[in-house]
């Protein structure tokens, strides 16, 4: 059976006292095994990683630039077995890997622009023949902790950012998902890195406190769940690390009356069950504003959901794939039928879904939709993270705004309008770090930076983009005079001013 | 017998279970008592700052400027009365506490340029039609808790940025330098503040701890000693909140065979006893490379010393006052005489220092030199906050540089010399975050950011200046696409690329 | 009678071989004198300005900042005195004077802010251990001619960030409103501005002629015509200088049906009528997107105005005051003449305007508002910087984005509509370089840059603003290393890369 | 015969009414003939850019980036032909070559990362519920206008990034050296540009001036010789044109007695004879302060001199080749000439240079050494433009300063010193824009941008870098605000404030 490795020092490691399955979400067939590390594994990657960083500081920007152009065009030569690794062990279909390698390819480009992003700020005379500057420099070892359902893009938010800036990285991948990081790694060295700067080691939490609790480890970024990413950011302060940790989610669309209704559902279709919505910004509940919006809603919504296909990763006619596994498809069973309990209306119910009997095993979940969702009920309250699109019903666009508000997580929102004021209100009262107007996945270009508010997000400072280069480096500020010759200067015993 | 309160909602209260006597460290007199809160009015507090803050958001940044710049006028028109009262809480001698307070005026003067600083980031046509921008918003109710060295300064720091970001702000000062901030407060207040946008709260650990502890409260900004700000930083972490803790220190400075050393000598002076050496910048240690170095600088040093004179805050001939408290002064004692034992040379003993009459209850010591100090001395090892100036000896710079590398401090180093490739060397490899080079005190200016490495920094953004900008808001992105008419676009499933 | 000189190394200067009547325009009547300048004082006053450059390069940017903090208190303190200045040379009613003075002293904020708008870009290791970093370094002296429209505004366009960015500064202001000046030369000198850093020398083209001519001017800002701005542009560049020469305009304003019409109809008065319509922003053109807007627009238009008063610039119920003079008065009724001569509909004519006897020789226009005007109208086709507003009806906004697009000038324009489609349409297709969504005069703020597009401006760079640091300062790049002892690099005749 | 073309609209176009010879300068030989334009093809080429970015500006940043990552992918695949293209025309050695593309490469890379650089600025509430941004638009079609002595370079300085900014871009090249341009051209087809987007044109003044007067074209980049640098400058200005100018050089290395010498004469020798001198950053001067330093510089560098060798650009075992024509290499010779007959030593001659039979036809002139060269002499005063290098001896640094500042170039000048004062010193007072400190050839790095001062450039802004996005495009500031339903605001006579 196939064993896959760490990828330590420039090399793939495959040793490991335990190893876990790795299965095809689509197949439900176990295809591989996963070498699993221990703490004294942890505690050698770190000591590679430091000792790389030392050289890989010294590298000009400019030159570590290169290394990433490079690396970008070897990840597009290389999409489509990359597509097949992400589609075999997440279950997304091939173009919905490669809308989301197409992103993490920006965050590469982005990288290789670091010689401008690097700049310190110059300042002459700061006081008489005194000047002053900035250095960002890297921190050391930055370590990145990353969930299952982007297995490429996420972990590219981070690392080229990070090893641009001059950092040594130790990627922790979910362990659901290894392939397609360590084929990764492998084209990251034929760019040129020098070994040891890019570190993969899977594990379990073990694993992840071992990186938490070293003190070589400078600061580590992490996207996942709401509760592991609260303990992440605790423990990481715990130790004096800085961290970013992105949490969960539950993204709402306002439809307002003006809106263009039939871009709406388009929208809100592909928002909603794409990637069948394991997605931190999946759109995962409509709230329509008024009885005659919601109901045209669920009309158009019910009609063109008929036209979705879910199945095997590979077949380019599918909407949307399997989930990741077996207990999550019951989870999110679970959660459909608790909103029909509680009182919601089931209009559409992707729990009878019929596949091939080559993917019988497979954990699929069709497009749900379920009207008359209220904020009390179990399934609203909770980021259910499968196919499935929840109504609420609203009067007004501010009850909307409240609901939005006094959710715990604060991602990614929508508004559906025509009107130029409405826009502007939802986007300056919206407690929500990303923020789309008719736009239902607000994500981020690679060059502005991601993050949510509230539960979603702790750390100051957003994932990728400009707001990458000040996590990953520190700031050191330089003051200098030169002694000119004869002229001395009398004793000051105040402060400077 | 005067009573020091809090000043909450835009009033003074002077309201308390317990009060604290304040004193006067350079004649040792209690002059005050300080009212000490309870939890009950921490949570009032954060109350008044969250409801000040709803209108205090929208007011547009130009408006909020105005009042930075009225204020830093109203201080200067007050500076006098202001160095008064932080000499006589804290004993620093006048023309120091004006030093300090120049530099907190800055801080008010780069706040006021706030318009500027607020800027997002703008892209039009991150795809087809699609416009996407970064709006920095504020965060709500954030805390600033300080220390006893700098009573104006660096609450100045904090609050000028945080409030001209758009939050509201309640400070912690040092229980035993209240009275400068609660003045500065009613001078804000005459600049324009509304009510309740800065409040000031007096207590022990179980207010800080109310404070870290409450949900209400988005971000911390410390400054203390190391184990506190360790442990504001963890718990902050641990209530999800954002965090900048800056600790201690133990600041270097190499003096190379070619340095100017008559002017090393001046400013080695000033930077190690001015403000009593009570400073997290003070140069407490000296790193002679070559004995030749070292025995001219001892002459020099001990030559000027004798021109040094202690005493009464409001004496401007002094060169500094009375240090804290008695126990702080009997602390610093058994520093020098641990330092002897261990093996160092006293060569000037400030233990036996002589006052005026009228001084004799306050705690003074005076400028001590200690020769032949090793870096497996206690003295060496302690942060001694005194005006005791400790001399290494090396024989060469990279010597110098591995013992302040090792050093688990990294707040400011200094190099003296007249050489380029040196300093160059010099800031390249040293693990400190404020470099200077000839210059003893590299206090960053107001636009650029404080902050040291290792130990004495807990975060990832530095404190005042452009970091401040990014730590005092959140980052809301925007993307916005208008629908035309008659246009649809399709169903997308794939993640945007 | 009263004479005006000029402003030279700090002292007012009323030499002059001719002297020119300054009238108030409120009464026709001659109020002072003005000292005309020859060659020689041109000579002179370069002289002085760049002996003072010398040593104010040398001052801190952060001291400078201090000048411009306090040069804006006392603005702030004189306003009444200066709103008194505007008002009697100009005509303009004394709320408007104040609306355009503190539009000044937010340049004058601005410049205040010039220590974080210095900063260079410093990279380290731009090759191993080379470092790079730009100084943005002051020209030398500048030149800055002003038009009569904007007394005080205008010049503090320029002045404040040219000298705050260490150049001396020459102004030539209108020789029909000097006096503000005059007297802001005074209080630039209170706040601390060392003599011959800032200077006014008053004449006419000979002295225009001779500033543009001289080698030691290094740069010309110049806000006038558009004949003018372009002789001045093409001027400057014969010799050799920088320039930014910005002209007249036409700014149209598009009204849609779906506008909130009530405040559209507000704004237009507010923008094409206040200081007599003599702006460069000023809303000349409203351009209808359907007969049935135009109706509703003519109609509330002429029951808006009918409240307009027009009167002495002292008295504060006025809407507006005179124009500049005579032939201009002349000029502007001729221009309505011939509208209706060429067949558009004089709705309300000003022309037959009453004012007290006191004003009787003042030269008043009153409100006018003409309908179906068309682009091959004289009227339509010049600027006529006067209290005129013309309509022009269109029957789609495609059609009102052609003609604005097809116009020569390109300063700023407006759009009233409710639809983001239609701004987003609008601002991307418009060729316009202040544009305004619901806004009449999209001047931008003080933080922002000003500049129109076409004939307009001439030059790249706009004025005041983040543009006014690069516009005023040269960059320096600096490369360096530092040899290490003993090490020898071999020669290298290629090309460094 | 090789007919060398235009590229206009994708196509190769060899018309032309005449022919000019293009020769190869290693051997004499005329090689190839280039279409020389006329005015009609002139106005066609411009009318073809126009229409090509009418949609290229429509193209979001991020798409025009990945075009520009590809061409330097393909431009790095061929660099070999491009070496071999810019050798032949211009006679540099292929290593040279290789430096300058390589050189010009990282000006695609930086123009690769155009989203992050093109990003405006953003105010949310520049008044209550306003908001103002900046977008920077392109301006239409800009022209480049590029000298012999950087085929690939010069021109790659000008329209990456022209076109990243959403220009169009015609090429009037040296019409000694078009063959790598038209290479290149094809490349960047290659690559996914629209045709019509990037043009080249051959001719002489004629087209040059055409050009110039056409109002289509809204911004020209000049890189030549001073007098032409003007006429360009003074043409652009008199059209309405924006332009940048760049001109000649004669740049200065002040050698300290400190100096590192052995380093400082291979920096020399590179700096001074690679590219045959025929470098606008060409090290020229050495200013040896004191006689001490001039003798060792001398004795070193004839040493060194013995091991350059010349000839045919193809052999990389040469230091440099031929110059460009044969007029060109007499001129330099009557230089060398002049300068000995105006007192100067001639220490090493090249005139009497020898080559093999083969490239005896061709344009060579040996690395010649004049000593005892000053200010007043002929050789000195002009830019030689070859492969001679006069020393200037002066008694003081301040001499050596004055010298360069009273030069009517300020283009680059290096210090070779140890010392960080005299460095300082140095940058803070020298007139010039290009800072070397123990760099020889300080050309900044493709993320800074270039520009001497003085008769070195004319304009506000540098070419390529930062500088390089304002000067491809033209601010527009967008201040918008929604009207709410019902709320209604008075009018405003007053200018906004």
């Amino acid at each position: 059976m196939n064993i896959i490795g760490h990828y330590i020092n420039g090399r793939v490691v495959e040793t490991g006292e335990n190893f876990l399955d790795v299965d095809c979400p689509s197949t439900g067939e176990i295809e591989s095994k996963l070498a699993m590390a221990d703490k004294a594994l942890v505690y050698e990657v770190i000591n590679v990683a430091q000792k790389a960083q030392e050289d890989w500081r010294k590298t000009p920007p400019a030159k570590r630039a290169q290394i990433f152009a490079r690396f970008k065009t070897l990840v597009e030569n290389n999409s489509e077995k990359l597509c097949e690794l992400i589609g075999k062990e997440h279950g997304k279909i091939s173009h919905d890997a490669m809308g989301e390698l197409i992103r993490g390819i920006e965050n590469i480009e982005y990288a290789a622009g670091i010689p401008e992003l690097l700049k310190g700020e110059f300042t002459k005379d700061v006081g008489g023949k005194i000047d002053s500057w900035s250095q960002f420099e890297p921190l050391g070892v930055v370590v990145g902790i990353t969930p299952f359902n982007f297995p490429a893009m996420v972990p590219l938010w981070m690392y080229p950012m990070a090893i641009a800036c001059g950092n040594s990285f130790i990627l922790k991948p979910s362990e659901r998902v290894p392939s397609a990081q360590l084929f990764l790694a492998g084209l990251l060295q034929k760019a040129g890195l020098p070994d040891g700067v890019f570190n993969i080691i899977n594990g379990d939490k073990e694993v992840v406190d071992a990186l938490l609790q070293d003190d070589r480890v400078e600061a580590v970024s992490f996207v996942g769940s709401t509760p592991i990413a609260q303990y992440v950011y605790q423990e990481a302060a715990r130790y004096g690390k800085r961290c970013q940790a992105l949490g969960g989610a539950k993204n709402h669309a306002i439809v307002m009356p003006d809106a263009d209704l039939d871009n709406a559902v388009d929208q809100l279709i592909g928002a909603a069950f794409g990637s069948s919505g394991e997605r931190c910004m999946a759109l995962s509940v409509a709230v329509a504003v008024g009885d005659d919006v919601a109901d045209a809603l669920i009309a158009k919504l019910t009609e063109q959901m008929k036209s979705i296909k879910v199945g095997h990763y590979s077949d380019k006619a599918n909407s949307f794939g399997a989930v990741i596994s077996q207990e999550h498809k019951e989870r999110i069973e679970a959660h459909i039928s608790s909103a029909v309990e509680q009182g919601a209306r089931l209009v559409v119910d992707g729990r009878d879904i019929q596949v091939p009997p080559s993917c019988e095993n497979g954990y699929y979940i069709g497009a749900t939709l379920i009207d008359n969702v209220t904020a009390e009920m179990t399934s609203y309250q909770a980021e259910i993270f499968g196919p499935v699109l929840q109504v609420v019903r609203v009067d007004s666009m501010e009850e909307a705004v409240t609901l939005i508000n006094d959710n715990m997580y604060g991602n990614g929102t929508c508004l559906f309008t025509r009107d130029g004021e409405a826009a502007r209100y939802f986007s300056d009262e919206i407690k929500v770090g990303m923020v789309g107007i008719n736009i239902p996945l607000p994500v981020p270009v690679a060059y502005h930076s991601f993050g949510g508010w509230k539960q979603s997000r702790f750390g100051d400072l957003c994932i990728y983009g400009p707001d990458a280069v000040r996590f990953y480096t520190d700031r050191k500020t330089i003051t200098q005079r030169w002694p000119s010759s004869g002229v001395r200067e009398g004793i000051k015993y105040s402060f400077p001013s």
